[in-house]
């Protein structure tokens, strides 16, 4: 099976809606009447964004929903994909596998693959994705890091610290057992679309968590101008139970704020809003909270500061995923 | 320096027509009115696509053209890109170097970095380019691979066979030595961007020749359902001296005919637009020429065949590149 084959076997499937799908030098996309595109890349390096043991459906799967969180987190609805592909040799059973994976989780959102490009080298994946939002007057109707107001509340989706927690017990950082739900919590993500979508109605600005809480925290702090002052008990985790163990508990504090790979949203809205977010959140079938309040930003105060159960401030160094540190 | 710094120093710079420019979770563009985008990814990985040699500054020029050749081959107008970097290391000074050739590559054609993504790896860089072409009445007036008619005439513009034969003296695969001017073809290579614009109207199929001669010829007669014959004569080279050799004549046509990197531009005109197409290339300061005729596909006959100054048919094995053979 040579490179074209292996395109035309797993990687080709027509596009309904696209002016030219894939096959030729480029294809040729449009975004809805009165839509704009918002458009997003991410790439996964074995050993670095996943574990050489990973099940290659269960990869195929995760680097669309990594994807696709992005654009979530815009409040876009997903339209397209083009895939880039470095595999160190074709291997057909495994090839056939990531791509059961990565179709399943295209369909789910009716996302079409336009294009690509497969070549030779260490096992990298990335995926460009394209996502559509209004646009009302000349402007986008989306959700940007950079729309918190003082005054609003801090609000997450779902749980955190699992994803974190089982990847430092796969790899032996952290010195315990992940449950099974922590464990699919980090190999199967699920990009939180529909809720995106109807946030784009609530939320007054927005950023998904694959880096880790504070490291989002912060980003979205400092592209709005505001400090965030968060309440480290009501944080939405599946780790209670090693939070409530005194051996793991500053490991298990450390995995919730500064972990990544969680991919749910972290985001804001005004405080009348709280009972519209409360509503949303369980249409979606999700637990998720409040955890914090917006403040103006000044000089005095760190952009981001976590609060314990006893008022004390929680110190952490680490404030998130750096590749290079 | 960290991730985060790496993509403040290098690589953000504001996009004055993006709705939302980069820096938040995703970017927001749409295309102008009444036109729709083309887009197209492609990968760069050292030692595959590149010789570790190759200078950084060349190294960004040549990830822009190579992505923008595809967009030439559409007629697209470039409007924005996004970039991905998987590095060793953050060496200040490559990247400062790699940054300088890939913005001026950019700026030359007034294209938007609109996004991108940063991580610790096997070198390795990725564009997904975004061009646009009009759409009239709900078609795409952009030139495709499948509008090839018989009794079209088979053009290509520029000079065949120098990056190919640069490529092999460098590797040593060809035991004869390159000319300056075959390595320039080779490191850095020009994307026909204004060429396919003006071809748009006149064109009947296109393809950019990135993977050899005969393996896009191949492409776009498989693309149209014709067959193309070609005369070896006529194809315009830098490799006249090398052909004139008997020595090296037979590895200078199978260098000509199969391998890659040219990114000139293959396509094919109806007989009557013949001074029209000479016209443009010499409004665009190109060499090119006509290089054969489309016929209608039979089963007797082979998709491309090529023929020598004796009328002879030239038997070449290697169609051109594939990365997994």
């Amino acid at each position: 099976m040579n490179e074209f084959e292996l395109i035309n076997r797993f990687f080709t499937r027509p596009v309904k809606d696209a002016l030219v799908g894939n096959g030729d030098d480029a294809a040729i996309v449009a975004p809805t009447a009165d839509h704009a595109f918002v458009v997003t890349t991410d790439s996964l390096i074995e050993g670095r964004h996943f574990l050489p043991t990973l099940d290659p459906l269960k990869l195929g799967r995760r680097l669309v929903h990594v994807n696709l969180s992005d654009l979530a987190a815009m409040g876009a609805s997903p339209r397209y994909a083009m895939l880039s592909l470095a595999l160190p040799r074709i291997d057909e059973t495994w090839v056939s596998r990531f791509a059961e994976g990565f179709w399943a989780a295209l369909d789910e959102f009716g996302i079409g693959l336009v294009g690509g490009n497969t070549t030779r080298g260490a096992l990298a994946l990335s995926i460009t994705a394209f996502g559509e939002v209004p646009v009302v007057s000349g402007r986008a109707n989306a959700m940007l890091r950079s729309g918190a107001k003082a005054g609003d509340e801090v609000w997450v989706s779902g749980e955190l610290g699992g994803a974190g927690w089982a990847l430092g017990c796969m790899t032996g950082e952290i010195e315990a057992s992940a449950t099974r739900e922590q464990i699919a919590a980090y190999e199967a993500p699920t990009a939180r679309v529909a809720l995106g979508i109807s946030l784009r109605a609530v939320a007054t600005s927005c950023i998904d968590i694959s880096d880790g809480l504070l490291s989002e925290a912060n980003h979205l702090a400092r592209a709005s101008h505001v400090s965030l002052a968060l309440d480290f008990a009501s944080i939405p985790t599946s780790l209670g139970d090693v939070l409530a163990d005194a051996k793991l508990r500053a490991q298990a504090t450390q995995t919730l704020l500064t972990t990544g790979d969680a991919y749910e949203l972290l985001f804001t809205a005004s405080r009348d809003r709280h009972e519209d977010v409360r509503n949303l959140l369980a249409h979606h079938g999700l637990r998720g909270a409040r955890i914090g309040t917006v403040h103006a930003a000044s000089t005095e105060t760190q952009a981001v500061s976590v609060i314990d159960s006893a008022g004390r401030m929680i110190e952490i160094s680490a404030q998130g995923w750096d590749h290079f540190a």
